[in-house]
């Protein structure tokens, strides 16, 4: 960290449009006190980067050779893409030169890349991926979305753990409810897993609530709701499909007609804040929490406020010391997370 | 079955509001050529069918003295409550004296009284929920929605089996498409049950298309989607919250200014063709396939239509003699279901 404001290093190739949508977004990060080292192609970084008027920021380049292609196997990516922009940018984070990394490419590969390169925090058992969505009221934190499957009780407690921290640092909850994903209200609903994993949760200190419902995700009154990765990774593809398709559908209907179409015109800033509600964009991508500094998972078709966000979301994780804060609480719970065993690394990318 | 016509016991107590709405659901069933057995407290009954001028429709009444209450435990229920209008209509479809029934009361008490009252069909390991959801094309059905938690690779493939017959029999679909819920399209992603299972599917007589993920689901491309209880109890009751919240931040949206309130009844022929779409009283209740008799489980804000879809979606299971269509499916891949272990029953009711 050469000073005091947080360094985030961007995968300038990742996305689904690479630099041309990445530069911009990181740019205006800059504009809002964020240093930022963009890793790529240099000279595509410095086409992009004098397109807006980007001269006076603190902004650095470091060039790599190789690009992680979407279809690219994880395993691949780590051992025959050491150059690739993702891997280079998670070394400058192990090596002190960044304080995190946001990449919008191929998700399997960067969650790869971040367990591998940074390594995990002392004690974490499996670092997870949290998704931070919108609902009625408050933001909630879903987590895991998807970097572990199978996972064991311990691990769903080490996920609420640092899921909460997440909640408090960023999103400035000041005692988040946490609520474990299951099929019913009422202790010793759920499956063999999750009613295992009850009494751990009720013995820790986090403000746990008990159980929560698919239903209760949506409406904003619990803060964390801690699920294996493939349930949360299920209930987040089906949540932005679903957002999605009514989106569209919406959409047909209001074209259908002259007066729909006229309807529409006139209730268009109502339409704008519906959308914001339920834009994923709003809080850009999914920190996976647990390793030695911050990695950021964005949608491949991430659009510019989108990484925008996540840069800057990864900026006030490091600002507000989550790490420190993350690593103190997984070490005050290790007695807790120590019982039900940590089990192999199920890797889900 | 006294004659041609599919009779359907319908539970006139279920709901949260009871034969005021289940027996004017009832009785439109009946005008629409189902002959319907009421079961509950006669009197409130005999009331709501004179409001409702059900005289000259197939409309026999059961009386009897008990209710099950939502927060009852199935096993109570079932043990505690012999003369409850849901153990009774099951009964009758155990005794031949009806084809089917529907309830919109407690879920749990109702699929413990299917499983107990009515019993497996032969070679069944688990019966399971279905659920018939909207979506951009056409309905899709989603497996199993609660019934079971920790299925095995062989519960998931009679789960599909089932489904399969629903969507031909009651949905009219010729070669229905099937897709395990997964978290990557690839073979050899997910969880170890879901990896387990892919081969089993891969080897039935079903027209499996591989992995589908939770986006996949509500965009119409698959037509029956095979998951956990406890995976699609989470999905379905997350959905059912999405849509209910995105509904709800529209309208209060579209009433915050004059302008946009305006524009709103412009577009209400729109809207009421949107909330069609996304509507699930379009479809009614789950049904609880794998048993002998057709159980068909509402939801407990069951609105009359829901309820009258219920209905006609049982009687439409019978006339197209689904039942045969199912034990011939499992039957014919006896030896593939046998392969994977049959396990205990975990109920998630």
């Amino acid at each position: 960290m050469p000073n005091d404001k947080p360094r985030i290093a961007v995968d300038a190739m990742g996305g689904d449009f690479g630099p041309h949508i990445v530069v911009p977004a990181a740019v205006k990060a800059a504009r809002e006190g964020v240093a930022i080292t963009l890793v790529g192609d240099e000279d595509s970084i410095r086409k992009e980067l004098a397109a807006n008027s980007a001269g006076g920021l603190d902004i650095d380049v470091v060039h790599t050779t190789q690009i992680v292609e979407m279809e690219d196997k994880p395993a691949d990516a780590l051992r025959r893409k050491r150059d690739s922009s993702i891997q280079v940018a998670c070394r400058l984070v192990r090596e002190g030169k960044a304080d995190g990394v946001v990449s919008a490419g191929n998700s399997g590969a960067t969650v790869a890349c971040g367990m591998f390169v940074l390594g995990r925090i002392k004690g974490v058992q499996r670092p997870a991926l949290a998704s931070v969505m919108p609902t009625e009221k408050n933001p909630v934190v879903l987590i895991d979305v998807g970097a572990n499957v199978d996972s064991k009780p311990s691990h769903l407690l080490q996920f609420g753990l640092m899921a909460d921290v997440l909640s408090r640092d960023v999103l400035g909850v000041e005692k988040p409810t946490v609520g474990l994903l299951s099929i019913g209200e009422e202790e010793g609903k759920g499956n063999a897993m999750v009613k295992d994993s009850f009494d751990l949760f009720r013995s820790s200190d986090l403000n746990f609530i008990g159980n929560v419902e698919g239903r209760d995700i949506f409406t904003g009154d619990v803060d964390v709701v801690v699920c294996d990765g493939f349930v949360g990774n299920i209930a987040l593809k089906l949540s932005e499909g679903l957002a999605g398709s009514m989106n569209k559908i919406m959409k047909r209907e209001l074209k259908s007609s002259l007066l729909s179409k006229l309807g529409a015109m006139l209730s268009m800033r109502a339409f704008k804040r519906f959308k914001k509600v339920v834009d994923y964009a709003e809080y850009g991508g999914a920190p996976l929490l647990g390793l030695k500094g911050l990695a950021v998972v964005c949608h491949g078709k991430s659009n510019p406020k989108a990484m925008t966000n996540a840069i800057l979301m990864a900026a006030t994780f490091v600002t507000n010391k989550a790490h420190e804060h993350l690593a103190a609480g997984l070490d005050a719970h290790q007695s807790l997370s120590n019982g039900a065993g940590s089990g192999e690394h199920n890797s889900a990318a």
